[in-house]
């Protein structure tokens, strides 16, 4: 692992320095100003909760407040006894001040993909039938697992996501599979509001998405970027 | 106007220097990492559209990239020729890092109060019957009015709230009206996300909000505070 200094987004220098395995620890790679996160960006589950294909990204922002890095424990909300669940999902990484940005521009724009488990307290959710409570059910400390690192050469078309509960898989879809994928996310998002640099959009889960019990560890898995490995804290 | 420097929430320094009227701009007097909005946060307003009082403050995030002070123009999003309306609120900002805070200790944890113009893109907010995009529709740059200042010393339990749109009052409420008033708000939100110095809490509005035309001046006027005006910049 080598040592960078400075700025990441613009002119990041090397030190030379490189560390050894195990003379280090991954925090989360970025340090977002929001995490602007999708509902409803796959085919298969659109399919499969019967809702349309929407016709422009249909999302809410998660508290930067709620970000940890690879291994950094989930915690329970204080005084929440109900379910808890995960999200595995592709992060885009933003590199530079995004406003009313081309799709064809988009590309610019992204420093690189993460993984990201948008963990949600999924009671709180629906708690209140006149309004959705999609921020404060995922924004709680801890339930925005980010990481381990942020790959900048993804060749997405192809990959997979995969999210393993207790090694056991739950999660294996196409990333093809989005409605909106990256670059026209980047762009549409971009004239609803600006994107700065670090700031993370979570492009939606599919299929498969499931409850943790207190002590399960979830590792979200993209091809081409790596595992992201978060347990649920055991109660106490 | 009597300068001062250094950080604002924790230990400013009077400069003595004393700027004369006119010699400076007022801009946003605080620049939050988040603005938390609320939706149904009054009485009267909660008894009109016929919604029972939420038991748990509902709200959502509306991006910090929307603010603007006090006299910056509204602008119009490119390609949205639908309404756009206003909602005047009060303001709560952050003083210090805030979690899982007592009704009690609320008060430390607040700096002060102003005034917010909580601009919607209305026609957004429900173009999609599966999804209420709260986020989009008052996140665009300039729909966050803040200002004029930051009051700190400011008796809300008897103020109200008047808002006009060209001089014509449209808005006239008592803040004691809310359902979650101030320090219960900083505390059970501050159970659910973490709260930042600077942070704004918009308390949400009550009766009176009405859409603004291309060119119209909204002020927002709270005993005690003072008046935040904006102008929706004319047509190009």
């Amino acid at each position: 692992m080598l040592e960078y200094e400075g700025d990441m987004f613009s002119a990041p220098r090397c030190t030379g320095i490189r560390l050894a395995e195990g003379a280090y620890e991954l925090l989360s790679p970025c340090m977002p100003s929001k995490i602007v996160a999708l509902w409803n960006n796959y085919h298969e589950l659109a399919a499969k909760i019967g809702k349309p294909a929407p016709r422009h990204p249909l999302f809410f922002i998660k508290s930067a407040t709620s970000v940890i890095g690879t291994r950094q424990p989930i915690r329970r909300p204080v005084g929440y006894a109900g379910k808890i669940v995960f999200e595995g999902e592709l992060g885009i990484v933003i590199k530079k001040e995004a406003r009313n940005v081309s799709a064809d521009e988009a590309g610019d724009y992204i420093f690189g993909y993460t993984c990201v488990n948008d963990v949600t307290a999924i009671d709180v959710l629906s708690e209140n039938g006149d309004f959705p409570q999609w921020t404060r059910s995922k924004s709680f400390d801890t339930f925005g697992c980010v990481g381990p690192v942020i790959e900048t050469d993804l060749q997405s078309a192809g990959a997979k996501l995969t999210t393993r509960l207790d090694g056991v898989e739950r999660q294996n879809y196409r990333l093809a599979d989005m409605i909106f994928p990256p670059h026209g996310l980047v762009s549409l998002i971009s004239r609803d509001l600006a994107l700065l640099p670090g700031d993370i959009i979570a492009c939606g889960t599919s299929l498969g998405v499931g409850s943790i019990k207190d002590g399960a560890t979830v590792e979200v898995d993209i091809d081409g970027v790596g595992c992201l490995s978060n347990m649920l804290a055991p109660a106490a």
